[in-house]
């Protein structure tokens, strides 16, 4: 009889769940709906439902369940309120336990579980020590310290997105303050600034600007494109720098929509790394996430199978 | 016979020696001068010397020997170039076994071991995940986290002195770059700060200015005091809020001479870390450090103790 673990990685419009072997091997992957009616109370039932419908056909014993959630989670697998899912303050470990009858279950941010999916089989493959940061709609970002989940005391471990890198700055980030990360890292915030000083003679001028657009522009050679580029890499090494003079890590993953651009985005970021390191937090590695939007469920599954 | 544990705390002028009961008790202080010819290699055999030459009053066994250097180390004790002693890479920790015969030693940073001893037995007792931010002439920082160190991959976790609050800076910090906190938080940052546009109608006008005389005029209603300080918490709050949007801890301690200023230190500090921090990362605590300069030695000392 096989024995399995399945990672669950629960976003706002889908739930991704993986099947994965005794190894570690991914062995099928699917996705539900996330139900957000009555303030998603229907979400652990459904994710129950679909593992138990999958369970016939597998044949076999599930020895771990990992979760990943989009909002902050204790060690302890407590959900600190969820605004994303409805979800008010309640033990998913306990729940989800009971509700399956499988006793090793561990829940935790899908920023963090990410960070520790593309540590075991990504990007920060073959470190122990790594800072993950996802460039979408937003700014997430996971820590992994010595091979474990950095949580923090209210499941608020690893929020670059929110660390302050302008304080001249007069716009209001979503989360309410003013000069976030996220302001100039992320898709929405690229697009910002593009549109900011935006000049005749740019190839932005006219189309539709996004991320791509830019970055794209930067690489044909467009002036201005290379402009935005560079304060968005100006942002997003300063931040990742302050990062590092707080934890030491050995690498950093840069993932998400954005990271679809490639090296650009590797070289940019690291040039003002080094620049706002000291000496002792120089030369640290930058990669590319590599497992796209399967990095949560590996994350989950990491979780449960190494204590 | 007894048991014993001995700390000791590496300074640039002075060596600070404390024996510890079996229960961590303070039983016996001392100070030797920290000799830096030939490179600082006396420093280790003197210590050795001054620990030899106590044996024999304290008729006991030594179980443990923790050691705080004033510059990076790794996990396993090895000191990664120590400028102010002029040591190169070695293993202190080796070193140290093999000229005492004990076994059980331990190495940190010096700024890291003192927020382990605030941690264990000052202003952060009680909790086990604190950031320690000591503000003397430069800026020091330690984090502990779930009762550890962090010491990060190559020894510099926790230099929140170097994180970036000013990206407008144009004077250069002591590390070579502009902006770090350490140009406005160390005793040297206030003391610049103050002497740049001081009016004629404030207190500190044709006395000598120290943080401790600027502080004394915000205290006693000095508008110009009252500015000065407000930079300074300005600053602080946000460094500490960045680093509390990366590692989450429980709460913060406040140490080093400046925070001899007492209360009006945790109250502007704390009032711009509110002002900066996301929902999650509100309603920290903020303590001023009980131990001053033991908190070295009880650092080292619970280090060995505790595995």
């Amino acid at each position: 009889m096989g024995q399995y673990y399945v990672g669950v990685d629960v976003g706002g419009t889908t739930v991704k769940m993986g099947l994965f072997s005794d190894v570690g091997e991914l062995l099928e992957k699917w996705e539900i709906p996330t139900c957000l009616e009555d303030h998603g109370s229907h979400v652990l039932t459904d994710i129950v439902d679909s593992i138990e419908s999958k369970r016939c056909k597998w044949e076999g014993n599930i020895r771990g369940i990992g979760v990943g959630i989009p909002g902050p989670v204790t060690d302890d697998g407590v959900v600190l309120k969820c605004a994303n899912l409805g979800w008010g303050v309640f033990s998913v470990k306990n729940e989800l336990a009971s509700l399956t009858g499988v006793g090793n279950v561990k829940v935790a941010n899908d920023a963090n579980v990410a960070a520790l999916g593309e540590m075991w089989r990504g990007g920060g493959r073959g470190y122990d020590s790594i800072v993950m940061v996802t460039l979408g709609t937003g700014v997430g970002g996971g820590i992994i310290h010595q091979g474990k989940i950095l949580t923090g005391s209210r499941g608020a471990g690893g929020e670059i997105g929110h660390t302050k890198v302008n304080p001249n700055e007069t716009q209001t980030c979503g989360c309410g303050n003013r000069g976030c990360l996220e302001q100039y890292a992320s898709a929405t915030g690229i697009v910002r600034m593009a549109k900011e000083h935006l000049p005749e003679n740019s190839c932005l001028f006219n189309q539709e600007i996004t991320a791509k657009t830019v970055f794209d522009g930067a690489k044909a050679g467009d002036e201005y494109c290379k402009e935005v580029v560079d304060k968005f890499g100006r942002y997003l090494g300063l931040a990742l720098s302050n990062v590092a003079h707080v934890i030491d890590p050995e690498a950093f993953v840069i993932g998400g929509g954005v990271s679809a651009a490639g090296q650009i985005i590797l070289d940019v970021v690291e040039k003002y790394y080094e620049e706002n390191s000291m000496y002792a937090l120089k030369d640290r590695k930058f990669h590319l996430a590599e497992l796209g939007n399967d990095a949560g469920i590996y994350g989950t599954v990491r979780m449960v199978m190494f204590k």
